[in-house]
């Protein structure tokens, strides 16, 4: 049976757990969250790629197949480190995100929004323009989106000027598609769509890369087995926080939710 | 010479660091800003009286005489730890702060806002009903408030609407005296004035805390000599994004930042 391992700075990873879980019901996964440390988004690479190895290396360490970086932060920061110290196979969402609003847009002009991490790396914007080099890329980062989902004011009037403020440069370029380059944004997505208009596609890379981890495996040969998969939920801080903050996410109860140190020396 | 540490979560103690510096020009500090683990308001009890330890034992092994914990979370959560840890003298910034709360309200009638956990430990609840057993306090987390600030956003009109929504129970309650329980809050004291109006007092526990430490120096026999004291910043993250903030919150530019790592194996 494979066994995948997931992790992310804390909780928002789930939105990429709920999405591989549906591609593959089957599969035992692993999930890492970082709660104690978290947020990534406001700190420096090298510190994010320190954290990401440690977690990575841990993961492996404990038998996974494939380790999937659910968070942006980490996955701008850190892939290409993760991928020289694993012989395992490592995805990030970065580049599922960008091939899909590449694919998306009709104008080629993409928005980008994220962390300031994630959107000062300059990794979608690179993985943008890779994909196709004449996509213009406007990038930005909205630092309270994250807060305010936490405080749970997903439609209030205050998220939606927040909003406004944010998006403005994205509605006065004319993009077309905007990528949702953290894993909170899609809890917004009403409000992000409200404020830029029906019109626009916004990409959630949880779903993309979901389905890139899933052709991956196929072309392996993996065949997702009818059973339920086993799930296992690993955090640095406490697992009651997780329980319920994850009900809102996976819109059920989580259970097997263990509280694990990672990279600390005995005391 | 006397050799002071300060800890904090991460830069927001610098508002407790100035008013030190100011009561007490002469002495060495040693400032201590987790700013990889950054922010301890919506963490466990635990993972935040354990990181502080870890910071506390750290300092009292590079020498300081006296343990400041600038971060109200940290004094809320783990004081009593640390000063059944420490041999030496350990000050927070909840007794100081609830101090002058009682000593400021006419009405009985006192508010604290802080952090989530601040607010949830009781903390400032029971300092305050220990001086004064008939006061009356209403608390209410605000946990917008710090991305605020860090946004950089101290007077925008969406500060004032998250302002008057986390502020409106205090309003209706009618308290007279406003504790600020998160060493960010000061840095909004115009908004949260004109929100509660002029004539409710605003207490900064860091001011409160700088001048308890003076008395406590004093009455030691302590002289604080004509020299200019030293100071050493140490953080958890990049000294870059440290020194940038840092000079928002002290209005000069802070030299001696280095990066540590504390309570890692060796990798």
């Amino acid at each position: 049976m494979i066994k995948l391992g997931i992790f992310d700075s804390g909780i928002g990873g789930l939105t990429v757990y709920r999405e591989i879980r549906k591609a593959l019901p089957g599969a035992d996964i692993h999930y890492f969250g970082d709660t104690a440390r978290v947020p990534y988004g406001t700190k420096s690479a090298q510190t994010v790629t320190h954290f990401s190895m440690q977690i990575a290396l841990y993961l492996d360490g404990r038998g996974v197949d494939t380790v999937i970086v659910a968070c942006n932060t980490a996955s701008a920061y850190a892939l290409d480190a993760l991928r020289n110290a694993l012989r395992i196979p490592v995805f990030g969402v970065i580049a599922p995100g960008a091939e899909a609003a590449v694919k998306a847009t009709r104008n080629g002009l993409i928005g980008v929004i994220g962390t300031r991490g994630t959107i000062s790396s300059g990794a979608y914007q690179r993985a943008i323009c890779e994909l196709d080099p004449a996509a213009r890329v406007v990038a930005s980062p909205c630092p309270l989106f994250v807060p305010l989902v936490e405080e749970g004011w997903l439609v209030e009037p205050i998220t939606q000027e927040v909003a406004i403020k944010y998006l403005t440069p994205h509605m006065e370029a004319g993009v077309d598609t905007l990528v949702l380059g953290c894993t909170h944004y899609p809890m917004l997505k009403e409000v992000i769509s409200m404020v830029m208009g029906g019109e626009v596609v916004l990409i959630d890379s949880a779903q993309e890369t979901a389905s890139k981890v899933k052709g991956h495996l196929e072309k392996k040969g993996f065949i997702d087995e009818m059973r339920a998969g086993l799930e296992l939920f690993e955090v640095t801080d406490s697992p009651e926080r997780f329980a319920e903050v994850g009900r809102l996410f996976l819109d059920r109860d989580l259970t097997n939710i263990v509280h694990v140190t990672i990279g600390e020396k005995e005391d």
